[in-house]
């Protein structure tokens, strides 16, 4: 892996998702999201809205990685605190912004505009704004953190408008080839062989099980195209060979 | 939170849950599973198939975890490492069990049974084995660290397995209140004055989102029956009280 990589974590903050109440949506879809910019996603945590546990994630990990992506808690009630871990966590100060208050205008009257609304204007200082077009209320980029809603469709939006500012490497690339059919464990051995050839490659296989039994897909990654190229034809050629009964 | 709360985590491996490649199931399956037992889930991690990054998650987290479960990187490719990576997270021996090859052979004839597939028989010194019905490849118990497939399917009957032998709280009971129509910033102060009357409870408040607008829940939870039904009740008349607009 090249040392200039750009790399990434995920801190996904709430009660709701450890409970099981609430199914994670924004994991697997910021995944995707980063994979095609560019940004290698390392590590994703999940606590709850603890402020030592947000506080202690955040700082593991902005320190670890060139991007922390957060969601959830940035809303109006009590149990919304990750505003004020981050700040703490940056050692900032925090208070109520007066352009994230020109955001919640757009959507609401200022008579409505009471403390609890208030709430989701506290922006730690010096944090950039991040935009929602859909209620308004801003998330923002401190340092190396990026702080989104935990609102599936405002934290999409929100990386949509934070992406075009980010570092990026070049995007990885994948072939991926069905196994169908065949066992991993005939031919994890041959995989193997084919994984060590291509050190710069990431070579997984993937089962997946149905009633009618499983299937598998392998996997190649990376950002060498002539690489990748070469090792799919391998391993196209080793499923070629096993399926014949040849091996 | 009572001293003697059983707790776990969770810890995913595997790069293709990093790259988005494969959108999890098995977190929000595993937290209401744990949550309906009476274990409170506190902490999820994702981790790519890295030796150095599954060590050192399995040992921050069975650190601090009553219980530690495991799901990914089991298999007979080269990229399945978690038995090994817990034998030296335990700085234990591992090696081919003679109980697991049994198992194995349930499911294949022995002339089949070749080195890879052998991997899938490695178990770390003293651990307890969890039988998987599906595909017969079990996964294993040592000390507090459950170690269970990544396919949902043969994950869920590992689990199956492993709850009747794991220590528990009394479960976590909740009561949701449809909160529909109201904003929640109309309710955000009388809620966390709610809240602070209730310490021993977790009170939130989970907003959805479609294209037809917002619509919120607010959720208590806890394990003391009566606190909960006054909470709830207290809930219940305030939602009612905003909806006639006698704030």
């Amino acid at each position: 892996m090249a040392e200039d990589t750009i790399t990434a974590a995920v801190l996904v903050i709430g009660d709701e998702i450890l409970s099981g109440r609430t199914k994670d949506k924004n994991i697997g879809y910021i995944a995707e999201y980063l994979t095609g910019l560019g940004i290698d996603l390392r590590e994703v945590r999940v606590v709850p809205d603890v402020e030592e546990e947000i506080v202690g994630a955040v700082n593991a990990l902005r320190a670890r990685y060139t991007y922390l992506f957060t969601t959830g808690g940035i809303g109006p009630t009590h149990d919304d605190i990750t505003a004020d871990c981050v700040a703490k966590a940056f050692g900032v100060s925090i208070d109520v912004d007066p352009r994230a208050v020109e955001m919640l205008l757009q959507r609401m009257k200022r008579e409505d505009l009471n403390e609890a609304r208030l709430r989701m204007a506290r922006i730690p200082d010096g944090a950039e704004l991040v935009e929602n077009p859909i209620s308004r209320a801003p998330g923002f980029k401190l340092g190396n953190v990026i702080v989104m809603a935990g609102v599936p469709a405002i934290m999409q939006a929100m990386l949509d408008n934070v992406a075009p500012g980010l570092a990026k490497s070049e995007p990885v690339i994948s072939e991926t080839l069905d196994a169908a059919g065949l066992p991993e464990g005939l031919y994890a051995a041959p995989l193997a062989e084919i994984a060590k050839r291509y050190p710069g490659l990431s070579i997984g296989s993937y089962p997946s099980y149905s009633p009618a039994g499983f299937t598998n897909q392998i996997v190649a990654r990376g950002r060498d195209r002539s690489a990748l190229d070469q090792a799919a034809a391998d391993i196209r050629a080793m499923v070629d060979r096993l399926r014949l009964g040849e091996s």
